[in-house]
């Protein structure tokens, strides 16, 4: 027997709709990609966005065309996010990190149909124009602009496209599971991988994010979404502002730490979102403007480990919570977020911040649990490090064009870390599951080595491989980028790790070298510094081949 | 294109697995029946419903079978909404104030299989067993207990009943839409109506309640829900804590002033639910006692509109915030609550009392619209009255075993209330459509002046009902009940609106009773006084017939 209540799909258009309906002069503030800041609102964002959508409907485009962007975070960007989903098209946001190559291959395995772009991004676009067969049009977000017309052949301007618009268009009753957005995976090795998320997936992410121990998202709230909407939907901010009626404050390409302090202080930012080395010129810049940051009460970490120093600043010289969140796009991204428990209210400060460093518990939602190599459950105890398996209503089931259920593995997705859950669910993630080094069938972290690396006055970058042992299969190695005007030795590095970590744990050996090789999104690049450096241990210092 | 993210359904089992897996330890707080209290936490509330599940599967309980409850709140009947719903079956709770004629009228309308009671109803239950003929089964919610049986027939006794469950045992994978629970409207006219809830709307319902502008449940919440479980799910709390892992203090039968202040400072409950009445017991025992209400930070007030004296008290003398909410059984129930904007934040006391005395604002899911009496849409400026219309995931479609969208007009549910929205979408609920007086022409709000009536010393209780009018078709006449001790006349009483309301919509008269007719939750019985008294500004002061 099937329950009466109405069913309604869950839409991406059913947040904007709520938006522009109950919260419609609530600000909508955007550093524009020219200079300057404009103002807008979630009414008027609303009625673009629909614009928006009927336009690319007279455009031609058919339900779940892909509308791919190159584009900061930004009011038209915001509105493209509402106008293709709402739609019925597939907003395709492009990492404009991404090299040459692999920009051209994710536009043409989506089959981006459209591509809107910042005038920043023209020349990139320009040079590959002729290798990107499957773009009707390509849309500089802004007015028009005779000088970008001249480097990419039948430019379209977003101002106007948005006018050919019918102001009276109406959303269109879609099925939930229909494709919403699309956003590929940055991994270090191979092609990115697409995740194409749903309507549902999307709605229901937005409600876990907003949750009073996820984000804590209300119509209070003043957000300003660092992370990029070209990185996992901006965390999926924009769709938790739009169900709860929260402001947006949107940096534009400006994230160095002196415009990010003039925007919180200016427009009375209450969170800020991003990863820590936003973070670090962000305090920087406010210690030396003698900035109080006043109305912000929160940051939230995620992207990589947070460094506790960082927390400890936030709340002693800000007064300002550090919220930290670990998720992946292929987790829509949330997987946790770090608050603490009642339990937790009257504990010192230092035992609190031993609490915050964990990557948090589970958002309703998304469920966890750790394998060990045979696929065993293993005990939430805070000790025993397994494969962190996840599953839920927004965790990808099969990468885009797969066939079903292949990104699975008996109904869970890998995440590909390594981790530890505690009896009240807090996440660490120790490692990933490819760079932990087994030694002696003991597992060492790469994160936590490098972690303690990085702390070293004298060094600016670290990374940490397992290299080949003859008696313990793989020992740590320390691959190190000195910091300019140090001339650190090994010994030196080497004793740092003392009393730091188990001292069977401390790298065999360091290497320096002048730089480290990373990814578009600024990922160690692993596998390449183990061609390099997997023998140095049996073969000896110097690069392998 | 479908999304390619992993399609699990919204079920009830995934709400207590969670808080099984996640706040395993959180308390369950209970106040037995039979005196006490008994602490249970979230891990073994979890395994009981899994075992009630199994036991009531070994009954030979086909999928979607209803299971009636008449009880209290507290632990067993927590476990009986997780276990008959997560089990397939349908969790009907009974109110047992209804009459006896009506529980008749419930469970043979909802076919109850089984009934779940507590010692309290024996009797009740006793002298109408042979008229339920479709129950299998009547279980006593406790031990074995002689007395009882020798009272029922047949009885059993949940908790030998729930040692025949398998403590292994798994939640099937249901349906989303698959029925999950079942509650009758108390009507004020005729039979009460069923409203069948789903897995679906339950789960996107419990979304909605925790969000920070609804409820603001979370890990940290201790919630004290004095609102009965036999009302619309006690608001849908139960499964809100088991989706945020708020730790639950269930009241039991006792719901005196003293009773819930001793458990509000004994259990460190930080959020309150229930209606005004309880808390006037509430603050009379806690200022009579002393008591500080130290954790206690927000009390939510439903049910009725506020009185404002109530409000202010609970901030001036006990710092808790009241939060007012608005719902019906036909809306899962919440509709709105009333969260301040951020533009509310400086404003002065009194301005922000005025604000909190509005039903509130739409939770994300619900949306809501005026209409006129041709069905046209009014706009939301706070001024135009209209029927209010709602629609949204947790809406009812259809009453219980009628077709489907027959509770329906256009695509909307017609709440039976006439309000005003405000441009920033708070509701104000002015009457029921059928109570308001229509004057001319113009509206007059039964509620309005029943509030400025019940206001004054010398009266105990307050009805006002539109009499037939030669002239104004209705006029105003208030149906008053004098206060102990005292001897109030017409003319004092009608001095007293003076200044309150507009001089037009005064009543024209005042007839005094010594009591109000009301239904089994309280309401007045608004046709019962028309019956009486619609003719007497017509025909003179006596009753009708």
């Amino acid at each position: 027997m099937l329950g009466q209540m109405m069913k309604m799909p869950l839409l991406i258009s059913s947040l904007i709709d709520n938006a522009a309906k109950n919260h419609s002069d609530t600000k909508i503030v955007s550093v524009e990609t020219a200079g300057g800041i404009a103002r807008r609102d979630w009414g008027q964002t609303a009625l673009q966005a629909r614009k928006l959508a009927s336009a690319l409907g007279k455009m031609g485009l058919a339900q779940s065309a892909r509308v791919g962007t190159l584009a900061w975070n930004n009011y038209r960007h915001l509105e493209i996010y509402f106008g293709a989903s709402g739609g019925g098209f597939v907003c395709h946001t492009i990492n404009p990190r991404l090299f040459a190559e692999q920009l051209v291959f994710v536009v043409n395995d989506a089959q981006d149909q459209v591509l809107f772009l910042e005038e920043t991004f023209v020349p990139i676009i320009a040079a590959i124009q002729d290798q990107l067969p499957t773009l009707k049009a390509i849309v500089l977000m802004g007015p028009r602009n005779e000088a970008a017309s001249a480097q990419i052949a039948e430019l379209q301007f977003y101002d106007e496209l948005v006018e050919t618009g019918d102001a009276a268009y109406t959303w269109p009753e879609l099925d939930e599971d229909l494709a919403s957005s699309l956003c590929y995976t940055s991994g270090t090795t191979g092609n990115p991988k697409g995740v194409l998320y749903s309507h549902r997936s999307t709605v229901l992410h937005a409600f876990g994010a907003s949750l009073p121990d996820s984000l804590n998202i209300s119509a209070r709230s003043v957000l300003l979404p660092v992370v990029p909407m070209f990185h996992v939907n901006a965390w999926g901010v924009p769709y938790a502002a739009a169900m709860t009626g929260a402001s947006l404050v949107m940096p534009g390409p400006n994230l160095d730490g002196a415009s990010l302090v003039a925007l919180i202080e200016g427009e009375g930012v209450t969170c800020a979102l991003g990863v820590p080395t936003i973070w670090q010129g962000l305090l920087a810049a406010a210690k030396a403007e003698g900035a109080k940051l006043e109305n912000l009460q929160t940051t939230v970490i995620g992207g990589s480990a947070c460094p506790p120093a960082m927390i400890e600043t936030f709340h002693k010289d800000f007064n300002v919570e550090t919220i930290h969140a670990w998720g992946m796009t292929e987790i829509s991204p949330l997987g946790t977020v770090n608050q603490l428990l009642a339990k937790h209210a009257d504990l010192p400060e230092d035992e609190k911040l031993a609490v915050r460093l964990s990557q948090g518990r589970p958002v309703f939602g998304v469920d966890m649990v750790i394998h060990d190599e045979e696929g065993a459950v293993l005990p939430n105890d805070g000790a025993a490090q397994g494969k962190l398996m996840v599953r839920g209503h927004w965790v990808v089931d099969s990468y885009f064009g797969a066939e079903p259920a292949t990104a699975l593995e008996g109904g869970w997705f890998d995440t590909g870390d390594i981790a530890t859950l505690d009896a009240d669910s807090y996440l660490t993630i120790r490692d990933r599951s490819k760079d932990v080094i087994k030694s002696g069938g003991e597992w060492i972290s790469s994160v936590e080595l490098e972690g303690i690396a990085i702390g070293h006055d004298e060094l600016a970058d670290a990374g940490i491989i397992g290299a080949f042992h003859e008696k313990w299969d793989e020992r740590p190695v320390l691959i190190a980028v000195k910091a300019e005007g140090y001339d650190p030795d090994e010994k030196t590095i080497l004793e740092w790790f003392k009393g730091r970590i188990a001292a069977w744990q401390i790298p065999d050996k360091v290497v320096f070298v002048e730089s480290l090789p990373r990814n578009a999104t600024g990922k160690i690049l692993k596998n390449k510094l183990r061609d390099d450096w997997a023998d140095v241990l049996t073969k000896g210092e110097k690069k392998n081949g």
